[in-house]
C-alpha cells in the first residue's frame, strides 16, 4: 500500500517556505516524514505537521471514493492578485482582479482516515492506524464560504515582500458566512473568521475557520471580528499586557493611536488604570481620541516639535511606549522614556513602503543610560490564549468600556484602494471592506 | 537644640544631582528632611538619605568634638582632573594632575549619633533619638587609604558627559589599602575597592568601601578585583544570566570580545553550554580568544564582511547577542538573529567618541519579524546580588575556567594614556592602572 511517489512529489514541492517536509515514505500502517528541523519554530513545524497529516488522510480517502461530487452548482470567486511586488507606495496597478471558478465540494462521508504524529529524532511520525493523539488529520467534508468584511491592515505591506510571490493572492482575514455546507458540523448561516486572502468566495474543508466568541451579540457588527474583537484587539491587548507590563499609574504612550490597534491600546491602558497619551495625523483623530478617554493627545503633523509635545503632555517621561510607527518618532520617544521603561514594537509603519531604508540615531545608549527593554512581537505568539483576549475584549466593548470605530470601505473591487487609503493613515479605527 | 539653618543650607546645596532634599528641619528630637519625589528612584532617594543622616550625625558629632585631631602627619594625594570636557576622542591635554592637601584623620570616638529614616508623605524623617530601622548614620572615625590599581573603563568617557563638570576629579573606582586607620572595625593593611576616582590617596569614613570577598587567596592579583572578579565580571555574569538569558545549548555571540567585559562573557557561556562567536579588532586578540575558548572568532577589521563572517560563524543565527560596541555592528547582527533571540546592550563604545551622533538602520523592522528582545542595562542594578555574582566568578578562576588577561600601566601619571589607549582598543583584557 502506498500513496505514490509522484503525488508525495508534489505535496514536498508545494509545500509554503518554510520548507518542512524533506522526505515522505509510506509503508503498510505508517508514514514516515523526514522534517527539517532547521526550518522554522517548533510551532510551524508542528502546525505544517496538521496540514501535512490532514493532506494524506484526503488522499487515502480519494482512493476509495471518486465519486464523491454530487453539486453541480459553479461558483465563481473574484480574488485580487499580487500582479508585481510592491515599490514604494503600493498602487493600484500592482493589483490584478480575477475570476477562480470553484470546483464542486468534496462530501467525506463516512470516509476517513486518522494520523497521529509526533516528533522524533529528527522525523515526524504519522500514523493512521491509532487514534489522534497529537494532531490528526481527517477527511472533512467541504465548505464553501462567502466572505462578508475583509481586512486591510498594514502588516500586508511588508509580508507580500516576505512570503507572497507574484501571481499570489493577497494576504488577509476575512469575516465570512458558510453558504454550503456538506458536514454536519458547520451550519450554513455560521459566520467564521478565516485566513483566506482577498476573495469573496472559497471552499474550506472548516480547518482554521474561527468561529466567532459564542458570546456574541446580534447588535455587534460582525466586522468588529477583524478589528477591536480581533486581531488588531488582540494586539493591543497581548501587547500591553505581556510586552509592555503595564502596571496602574504608569504612563503609556501610543502613536497611531487612532488606527485599529492604536484605539484600542490607549483604551485598554486607561482601563487598567494608566494616563495615556496618544499621538495622530490629524485633527480629526486628535478630537476623537480625546472623546473616547486619552488623556493627552497631539497631531504629530502639526506640533512645532514632537519632542516637546511629548515633554509636555508628560513633563516625567513614559513608562511604556507601544510604539506602531517607528523611525522619526521612536527616535523622539525614546529620549523620553524613564527607568527601566518598556518599549513594545508593534509596528513600523513609517518604514514599511520605503525603497531605500531610512537612517536613524542607534538606540544603543538611551537603552543603556535608561536600562530600557524593547520587543517585537507578532500576536500569533499568543494563539492559545486568543479566547481569553477576545473575551477580554468583548465585554469591554459591551459595557462601553472600549469604543469601537470603523471604517467601512463598500465593494470588493475597491480593496486596493481601501488598502493603499488605510496606508496613508485615511482611516480613523479599523479599515474594513464591505463585498 | 539645632543646628543651624546655614549649616543645612549648605547640606542642601551641596547634594549631589538628582536633588532629593528640598528642605531640612531640626527639631527638638526629629530632623524633617523634605524629599523631592520627583527626583531620581526610590532607591536613589534612600541612598541619599543614608548619605543625609550620615552627614547629619556627624555635624552632632562635631558640636561636641572640637578636638579630635590627634594626627599631624600631612599627606597630599595626586588626582587627575577633567580639565575640559571631552569633545570627540578624549586627549591628554584633557585633563589635569593636581595635588590635593588631606586634612587630619577625626576620630569619632565614643561620641555617635544615630538616626532612623522613613519616608512617609513625601517626607523622610530622621529621629536620632531611637534606634536605627531603615538607615544609619553613625559618626565613624576615619581611614586613609592609599590606592593600589586604578581602573580606566568605558563607561567613563559618557559618563563624564553625563555626571561630571569640568574641574572635578575623574570618575573611577580603585583598589585601595588602608595605611591609617582611626576605626577598629577596619585594620590597617586591609584591601577595598572604592569608587572615589582617580586619586593616590584620600579618606574615607568606610561608608561605600567594598572589601575583597573574604575566600580572596593570596596568590589572584589585588588587581582582578577591578575586572574578572569585579564590575566588569559582574556586568558579565548578570548581563548573560538575567538580561540575555542564555540557555544550555544556544549560539552566543560578543563584541568587543576581548576587553574585560567580553572575555567574561565569552567564557561564562562557554561554562553555560552554549557556542560561543566573538569578534575583536586584532589578530593577537582573535589568537588569545581562540586560546580561551571561543568558538568562532574573527578580527572585524579584517574579514571582507561582517555579515558574511558572522554568517560563516553561525549559519543558522544566534539566540543571543551581547553588545558591548553598538553601531554598524550591532546592525548587521540584529539581522541574523534567531527567533525570540535576546540582545543585551551592555555599551556603545562605537559611539561614545562621536561629536555628531551616528546614524543607522532602524530596528523595528527586524525587531518585530523575529519577535525579539533587546534590553540596556547597568551592572548597578544587581548590587543586591553582587556577592553571589563575585563568589561565582572568584570560582571560576580559580578552577581555571575563566581565564583572567589584564593590561597594567604602570605609574598613577600614565591614568590618562591608559585611559585612552583603551577608549582605542589597545587592550588586552581588563586595563589597569598601577600606581
Amino acid at each position: 500500500m502506498g500513496v505514490g511517489g509522484k503525488a508525495l512529489g508534489r505535496i514536498i514541492a508545494l509545500q509554503k517556505k518554510p520548507r518542512v517536509f524533506q522526505k515522505v515514505e509510506i509503508f503498510d500502517k505508517k508514514v514516515r516524514i523526514r522534517v527539517n528541523r532547521r526550518s522554522g519554530s517548533r510551532s510551524t513545524r508542528r502546525n505544517y505537521g496538521k496540514e501535512m497529516a490532514s493532506t494524506m488522510a484526503r488522499r487515502f480517502a480519494d482512493r476509495h471514493d471518486d465519486s464523491r461530487c454530487e453539486s453541480a452548482r459553479m461558483v465563481i470567486a473574484k480574488a485580487w492578485v499580487l500582479k508585481k511586488h510592491f515599490d514604494g507606495f503600493p498602487q493600484t496597478s500592482d493589483f490584478d482582479l480575477k475570476n477562480i471558478e470553484l470546483p464542486n465540494l468534496k462530501d467525506g462521508g463516512e470516509q476517513s482516515a486518522t494520523f497521529t504524529t509526533n516528533f522524533s529524532g529528527g522525523y515526524m511520525l504519522a500514523d493512521h492506524t491509532n487514534n489522534p493523539k497529537l494532531m490528526t488529520g481527517v477527511v472533512v467534508s467541504e465548505l464553501l464560504l462567502e466572505s462578508i468584511f475583509l481586512s486591510v491592515d498594514p502588516y500586508m505591506r511588508p509580508y507580500s515582500r516576505r512570503i507572497m510571490k507574484e501571481g499570489d493572492i493577497m494576504i488577509g482575514t476575512q469575516v465570512a458566512r458558510i453558504v454550503e455546507s456538506k458536514n454536519p458540523a458547520f451550519t450554513v448561516g455560521t459566520f467564521v473568521v478565516a485566513d483566506r486572502g482577498w476573495r469573496t468566495h472559497f471552499i474550506s474543508d472548516g480547518k482554521g475557520l474561527q468561529l466567532l466568541p459564542s458570546s456574541w451579540p446580534e447588535s455587534l457588527p460582525k466586522s468588529l471580528a477583524l478589528g477591536t474583537v480581533g486581531m488588531p484587539g488582540l494586539t493591543a491587548y497581548f501587547g500591553l499586557l505581556e510586552v509592555c507590563k503595564m502596571k496602574p499609574g504608569e504612563t503609556v504612550l501610543v502613536n497611531a493611536a487612532a488606527g485599529a490597534v492604536g484605539s484600542v491600546v490607549g483604551q485598554i491602558a486607561k482601563i487598567g488604570g494608566c494616563k495615556v497619551v496618544g499621538c495622530a495625523g490629524s485633527d480629526d483623530k486628535v478630537a476623537y481620541l480625546e472623546k473616547i478617554g486619552f488623556d493627552e493627545v497631539f497631531n504629530y503633523k502639526t506640533v512645532k516639535s514632537v519632542d516637546e509635545a511629548l515633554r509636555k503632555a508628560s513633563p516625567d517621561g513614559y513608562d511604556c511606549f507601544f510604539d506602531n510607527v517607528g523611525g522619526e518618532f521612536a527616535s523622539v520617544a525614546i529620549n523620553q522614556m524613564k527607568k527601566y521603561g518598556r518599549i513594545a514594537v508593534c509596528g513600523a509603519i513609517s518604514q514599511y513602503n520605503d525603497s531605500v531604508p531610512q537612517k536613524g540615531p542607534y538606540v544603543q545608549m538611551p537603552m543603556i543610560f535608561k536600562e530600557l527593554q524593547m520587543e517585537g512581537f507578532l500576536v500569533t505568539r499568543w494563539n492559545s490564549r486568543r479566547e481569553e483576549g477576545l473575551q477580554a475584549l468583548l465585554k469591554w466593548v459591551m459595557e462601553g468600556k472600549v469604543k469601537c470605530h470603523e471604517q467601512v470601505t463598500e465593494g470588493f473591487e475597491n480593496m486596493p484602494m481601501a488598502f493603499i487609503g488605510m496606508l496613508k493613515g485615511e482611516n480613523l479605527g479599523k479599515a474594513v471592506v464591505k463585498v
